[in-house]
């Protein structure tokens, strides 16, 4: 991690290259991040923006409540904002940013170890839309990501779960020796928390980079999450089901997808326990009974990352070896979790 | 103009290349050029999404509308909008299009004659919010821009109107002497329509595509627009004053913005008093006390292209030679509205 991440921002507000900067915060990153960030960078004039926490938040309504503010505040082309918070706020944040006549410059400063990891790039920015997730938004790469593990200390401990399921992933997806999964699992997650941040962050950062060359090379990304958002989805809108934490949902996809790759095409099966076993130690196991299954299936023909009819998955020759456009047949898809039920 | 300028979308159509194809049309274009369209392209499957024509309705209701209907019939990454309307249609269209799932395809086809030539072009999309034009939005390509002079038969005449001040205003940026102001004026406007609109909307084309090596050069689009916004605006606002189309009060923008030339860079007063008797063949003359230009200066702060605390103009050393940036006093500004109330 670089001595001080903050150089390239503070240099600019000192030589005044915006006309005004705007500062996004939730309730938790307003009272518990935004003193920190005034410390770090030595801000003096800014027009703070207050949105509420919550995936829920993550609506036209957030969005129509930012643009207003810059309205109100007369932001205008060669204006900044800066997003202090999760991936909701970076998420919603960029898009009202990346709209607002037609594109202002934003900066991402994540302040949770997922958004550290993943939200906070690649260029997505977005917001639901009749419960639908991330189904309006554009492509647009932030001025600036700032990686501050500082922020993490202002997180409760089950806040990290879903920074943990990103981390695994890019780790199944990396063919970086000492980056993969056999490598992940020997480091310490609290003492090594600036490495992991600043590696694994680098790893999708790289994906999302080669997908300009050649395109697809992002749908990688998608490894555990074609099963896992259905899982989620399932999660909410089930009464009778635990309602699961995006991470603890991924989690079940990652299992789940790699069991079928080994199906499909004959991902080892002593990786597959061993990554059952080893993720499991982080995450409680969610039980599945046939019927969750069933439902969990008709979901996935809703997910937005399907095209036309088909579902399509990432799978896994081995680890650093991804495949995409993967068919999976309802068959698979039933085992697939029966091997996720048994127990380890 | 090409003989089959649907041949590249009728192929398209007919190699299934799109999982659905949605038809975006306004209550005249539905009711004019629908059936035309359903004729020239043999398409023979899709849904029609209608909205309300008028600037009025360039707003973010209109997309959430947009955006309901393409959820509702299940559009994916894969289908196409088609966009069949004039410069609100196209304008709404495609930031609808640009934000569903971050980025469905769309076609433009302009229906109006300031479509054709500016508005279905450059990548501009975007809604009104708060009063102010264009002010959420981003930039994107439209796949395809099929111009067809065949819609304007379904046009009023005084909706040429708006078209024809573009045209003027390309006629006076482009330095090609086939093509310039001294030329155009000696075409004749309904013969010659189709030779109008290719060429004056490949003038835009050209400068939005040297913006993409050379940045700022789109800026010099903004000629007559700094004024003539505010003239448009300032004539929805106040009830004693006529409300004036777009281009009748972009055609005030480029008269007085050239008498600012002349001031400023020696803009030649031959070629500024040939241009205003000219162009004012084709216009009424509004009529501006001194308080409606006191109101009108005021309102330039609140224009969406200046940049911070100043309002930068977009000037002409002489014909096909802008000059961009241009600061510009009250006095002038005053002076600039004098000459354009001279009688001819």
């Amino acid at each position: 991690m670089k001595t001080d991440q903050y150089s390239l921002l503070k240099e600019k507000l000192a030589s005044k290259a915006y006309s005004s900067i705007f500062v996004l915060v939730d309730e938790n990153t307003d009272k518990f991040c935004l003193d920190i960030f005034i410390k770090k960078t030595n801000i003096d004039k800014f027009n703070k923006i207050t949105i509420n926490s919550g995936e829920e938040n993550k609506n036209i309504d957030t969005c129509l409540m930012i643009w207003d503010k810059l309205n109100f505040f007369n932001a205008d082309r060669k204006s900044l904002l800066i997003n202090l918070g999760g991936g909701v706020l970076t998420d919603v944040g960029g898009f009202a940013a990346s709209t607002y006549l037609r594109g202002i410059n934003f900066v991402n400063i994540p302040t949770t170890l997922l958004g550290m990891v993943d939200a906070a790039h690649g260029g997505k920015t977005g917001i639901d839309f009749k419960l639908l997730k991330n189904q309006i938004g554009v492509f647009r790469e932030p001025k600036e990501v700032i990686l501050d593990s500082v922020y993490l200390t202002t997180l409760k401990k089950d806040e990290f779960i879903n920074g943990y399921a990103e981390i695994f992933k890019h780790s199944l997806l990396t063919n970086k020796k000492d980056l993969n999964f056999n490598s992940l699992i020997k480091l310490d997650f609290h003492k090594d928390v600036n490495f992991i941040i600043e590696k694994y962050s680098e790893i999708k950062k790289e994906i999302v980079e080669l997908d300009k060359f050649e395109s697809n090379q992002r749908k990688i990304l998608n490894l555990g999450h074609t099963i896992g958002h259905a899982v989620e989805s399932y999660s909410y809108m089930n009464p009778n089901f635990k309602e699961l934490r995006h991470g603890e949902a991924i989690i079940v996809g990652i299992i789940t997808e790699l069991y079928i790759s080994y199906k499909q095409l004959d991902f080892p099966i002593i990786d597959l326990k061993n990554i059952k076993s080893n993720i499991l130690k982080y995450f409680d196991q969610v039980k599945f009974d046939n019927k969750d299954i069933s439902l969990i299936y008709d979901l996935l023909a809703y997910d937005k990352k399907n095209e036309g009819e088909k579902v399509n998955f990432v799978l896994l020759k081995e680890i650093g070896r991804p495949i995409i456009d993967q068919e999976v047949s309802e068959e698979v898809f039933r085992e697939s979790f029966k091997f996720y039920n048994q127990s380890l």
